[in-house]
């Protein structure tokens, strides 16, 4: 049989010796990911609220510490956990930098507080106590050993008044709190207990966290119709996305696009000479992952764009789409990277009966695949160098997830501030199981849920179950891929709609413009594909034109700046509305002075009117209290009281409330006050 | 940073070759109790129902295996896991013998079945597939290196067949359903992925499942006042529990009791010379642990109770109370094995302020540890030398837990048979810890438990949660401790109701009698102690009497033997009544041929009524249907139909119906049986 750490060893064979095992128990210690296989995520000055059940035979007292490090400290910081009932015990700690930090708990027997208990209860039964007087002394004294001079001797000077002397002196200064205190700190944890796990959390910068995405296709920045557009045009549009408030601007690949099999317009197989073909197309004869399209601009272009980027706040993400078109330099270079068919021929990909003629996929489990990691290794490192440092994963889920535990580990040991979003629509399992393996952000099925019940559900398993501790959603509205009904159907109340509840449900949200603010709606029949897709033509957009749906875009990202609440995705909470239309939620800053509530007509069509339930209990407010509503959206003010609170929502107008709560303080003179 | 076997440490490391890592993933194997720090708990005969996810890059067809083997054994038998929806697989294995079991899952692509699967998707899209059938051949032929001669020259054979030829013939071999399922079990394993743990189930005999326990003070098996029972007079009593049919009979300590400090009457301070003390206050001039009390008789007679129990089909089982009186021999011999006062003397056992001078408890963690655990190991081992096989162990909880944990891997490594329970009233976590650490049976909150949603909230949580892989509850509804008070307020009713619901809530179940049958129920004022309790005094019980509650235990013990649904805590549901006082649930056997219901009255003191409503569906029944109740209890036989049913029960007469359902079979002839 083989031992599970467990102690069915026989711990008494010949030549073990020492100490007798630990009395003290630590164990399920939370968070914690798949018995520590797994790190946690947090991000640059959140908490890590550990719990952890502690206990041991008898009746001793019990301290416990929450030790904690980045992991390249060589030294524990340590925070005292508290008693939490039912031997539970709690405590937090703040990760302060990217980058690894390890956590676990150690316990041990506070013998002297055990004591000092003890002793109390004796001396209240009026029971003599000198030989517990004695016993105390000697602890002290065993403690003071551990203790650095000053506080030694005071300990052995406060045994000596125990021992000796007028009775009722010595039992109080035996039962001083100060002594316990400071003793306290050098009780004996030589026979304490560690955790059977050291566990990890993966720290990200904040931009893991809170960020709004806007999608563009570099070649439809200009607004001339036919002309293929560069990054100097993407460089012109970067006041507009600005303006609307976005933080992250992410590039379809950049790279040279392949022209075998090259697709026509609408994912036709024949491409005309000026079609430009899809950009997941990767590697021509002008060059591969490393490389640039020709017709984008030179390297220089690219770093004047990050540069212009940067000085707008915003931050570009690049695409990483490990495949090759049959033009990619690889494919002669290393055919062995690639399947073959029996005539020696590489596999192009294929998805029975569908094949895919422009792609050639890349085998991760092929013999020479040490020297293929290390290359698409590179190929990362390459555009980390050139500065960028978010990045998109198209289709992780067809590429070994080993792999990408490995790349993302040995990126983020060089660049921790690294971000990679893992575009895997695909099975709950293998979503979480990516999120799991390194993914910093995850697209997620909030582009199909739509209904109260679709969306309570779905954010209830997101923030409340232990898939908060590793997976972060990035909510896309829309994609070049995904049209989602509701889009098509529900006209520009849904995309209002989408927008705001991506907004606000999400602490990072994207979409995909200009299609998103133009209200594009036509998909190519029977799909959720767009008609006319960027993905295969090049499409000129008006950039100039006045757009108040642009304007809504800007108010909702200033107000998510501005609202710390809505920079999590956890302390979200769901209200009752009698209105199964009209969504209710808030969302709550760590320290309860910003409190968000998003109330929102789900249906595009109509307007829906009825009851809000605010959560009087939650917001510490009494059924009898007056309170304001802020209306973020419009500027509005609206009085509130008591429990239920009437709401009409018109989607053509305005399709929800963005309120922030603000408290009535009534002062001594009776005039009000709302913080 | 440390690697927790994760892929952050760098595969590409100079000198790391070999083989990609594996593509498949397997994970969330369960059961699995703490990352397998601890083994699930099974009696033979019973299934281990496994549950695990795995899922791979891609779209390839995998295959899974639930590997499982006696420990002993050296080659692990397979049972396939069937997909069950969202990556989960699931499937099970029978334990056959006492002992470890060990259980893992292995996982792997079968890219034969993948290929079949793709072919048929092309050719019934009509595509060329010569490329494909060439594949598949050479595929085949891989597949046949593995295969014996006999089917790897069949393989080979059809290799052949479907690379030439006609091409619908071709395409027929290749497609064929038996090619594929032999092609199934030489699939290439080498780069599946087993769990990353090796999890293993500790296997008693049933008895550690299922068993009627009836407690019993040898002293007190006379019926003469005043003299003290004996083995001898134990042995009269045999064919009375016999008939009650009681399977255990387990003794307090049977050791020499001590003299110093002896307890009195009702736990008083000072005993007369002819009082007997507590049984639990061991060891004196006449021996300790390993001795018998010489009132009881000789080690002789001891044997022979053994052997005049087994005759009637009852098992002894002895107490473990690890202290020591202050006569025990081990206070003299091995004086360090005690905590000491600073004056040299030796601490007796206190809660403070309370003083048990009565009681030395050993120290678990003296520096002389090891001496001390092998010389319990060996009284343990003693016992089972003289052939006890069953434990109970006096307050585990304050006793070091690892020590548990090593003594009962050490008795069980040589007698796999044995059984301990633990009579640990404590908190849930140590309750549980103690269940996880190798205790076959823990005594429970049952005893308190006694509304509708104390008793549905407690079975739910030990029934159906984890706890159930882990934890079997013993229900006693008594002990010499504990007369609960709802016991000593219901009068006689109370006592049939608790008997009940321990009787067919729990598989195993036990009282201390004759306390127990003759409605004993007066406490030391303001306790839940037995005024006069035999724990200090003899008591002397009228044997010969008729006592119908014993016919009644009888009863009810029979219909616990011939019902194999009481033979499990699990498959216990909780269904409706609109009684508030009225508990209705059912407990069904594996195969579902025997389904028991109770409906019992909780309220002792009044007859109550209501509607109760019968799951229909769970049991396959129709609203229209019409089905029989036998009541095992009195014989009658009830006509329902539908879903609601009317009760009343008069707690003074009868609390409850213990209700075998007989399903209504409808022949051609319209002629009733019930099955």
């Amino acid at each position: 049989m083989q031992p599970l750490g467990g102690m069915e060893r026989d711990l008494l064979q010949p030549g073990v010796t020492g100490a007798a095992p630990g009395r003290v128990i630590v164990e399920q210690l939370s968070p914690e990911i798949d018995g520590g296989r797994f790190p946690i995520k947090r991000t640059v000055g959140e908490p890590v609220e550990a719990r952890v059940r502690v206990h041991a035979d008898g009746h001793e007292i019990l301290a416990c510490a929450l030790q904690c490090k980045a992991a390249a400290d060589s030294t524990w910081s340590e925070v005292p956990l508290q008693a939490a009932g039912n031997d539970w015990w709690r405590g937090s700690f703040i990760v302060r930098q990217p980058g690894w930090y390890e956590y676990t708990v150690l316990a041990w027997i506070d013998r002297f507080a055990t004591w000092q208990r003890d002793l109390k209860k004796r001396t209240d039964a009026r029971q003599s106590v000198d030989s517990e007087l004695l016993e105390g002394a000697e602890l002290l004294r065993e403690l003071a050993s551990r203790a650095p001079e000053a506080e030694a001797s005071w300990l052995r000077s406060q045994a000596q008044l125990i021992e000796r002397g007028e009775s009722s002196a010595r039992e109080r200064t035996a039962l001083d709190p100060l002594l316990g205190s400071i003793a306290a700190r050098y009780a004996d944890r030589s026979t304490g207990t560690r955790y059977e796990r050291t566990l990890r959390v993966w720290v990200d910068r904040p931009r893991a966290r809170f960020g709004a995405w806007y999608e563009l296709f570099p070649r439809s920045a200009t607004d001339v119709p036919g002309k293929h557009g560069t990054f100097r045009d993407v460089i012109a549009r970067l006041p507009l996305i600005a303006e609307m408030g976005f933080d992250v601007l992410y590039l379809p690949p950049i790279h040279p696009i392949g022209r075998s099999f090259r697709k026509g317009p609408n994912n036709t197989l024949e491409a005309n000479e000026q079609d430009p073909g899809s950009p997941w197309a990767i590697g021509s004869a002008e060059g591969g992952h490393k490389d640039i399209h020709p017709q984008l601009g030179t390297l220089a272009d690219f770093h004047e764009l990050l540069q212009a980027a940067a000085e707008r706040e915003l931050e570009i993400a690049l695409d990483i789409a490990f495949q090759c078109s049959p033009d990619h330099p690889y494919v002669t270079e290393h055919p062995q990277w690639f399947r073959h068919r029996p005539d020696g021929s590489i596999k192009y990909a294929e998805n029975p009966p569908k094949k895919y003629q422009d792609i050639y996929p890349l085998q991760f489990d092929c013999d020479d695949w040490q020297a293929l990691w290390q290359e698409l290794l590179s190929v990362v490192i390459y555009w980390c160098e050139q500065g960028v440092r978010i990045f998109r994963v198209d289709n992780p889920h067809t590429k070994s997830f080993r792999f990408w535990e490995w790349l993302i580990a040995r990126v983020q040991e060089r660049y921790p501030e690294s971000i990679f979003l893992a575009e895997a629509f695909t099975r709950p399992a293998v979503m979480q199981y990516l999120a799991k393996s390194g993914f910093t952000q995850s697209y997620s099925y909030f582009t199909w849920r739509n209904t109260k019940w679709e969306l309570t559900e779905y954010f209830r398993e997101l923030t409340q179950t232990n898939l908060r501790q590793y997976m972060r959603p990035n909510l896309f509205v829309n994609t070049p891929d995904i049209l989602p009904e509701f889009l098509q159907h529900g006209g520009p109340p849904a995309f209002q709609i989408r927008l705001i509840l991506a907004a606000t449900l999400g602490a990072t949200y994207g979409i995909y413009g200009p299609p998103f603010e133009e209200f594009l709606r036509a998909p190519r029949p029977g799909s959720e594909d767009y008609l006319d897709s960027e993905k295969f033509e090049l499409r000129a957009w008006d950039w100039q034109r006045t757009n108040v749906f642009r304007e809504l875009i800007g108010r909702i990202n200033r107000i998510r700046r501005e609202n710390e609440a809505l920079h999590f995705d956890h302390r979200l909470a769901f209200h009752t509305t009698d209105n199964e239309q009209i969504l209710f939620f808030s969302k709550t800053s760590e320290d309860q002075s910003n409190v968000i509530l998003v109330i929102i007509n789900l249906d595009p069509h109509h307007t829906q009117a009825g009851y809000a339930r605010m959560p009087l209990e939650q917001f510490g407010l009494q059924e009898s209290d007056s309170y304001q509503m802020q209306d973020l959206l419009t500027g509005a003010h609206f009085l509130w009281h008591g429990e239920w609170n009437y709401v009409s929502l018109n989607p053509a107008s305005t399709a929800a409330h963005i309120l922030r709560l603000r408290r009535k303080i009534r002062t001594e003179r009776d005039f009000d006050y709302f913080l």
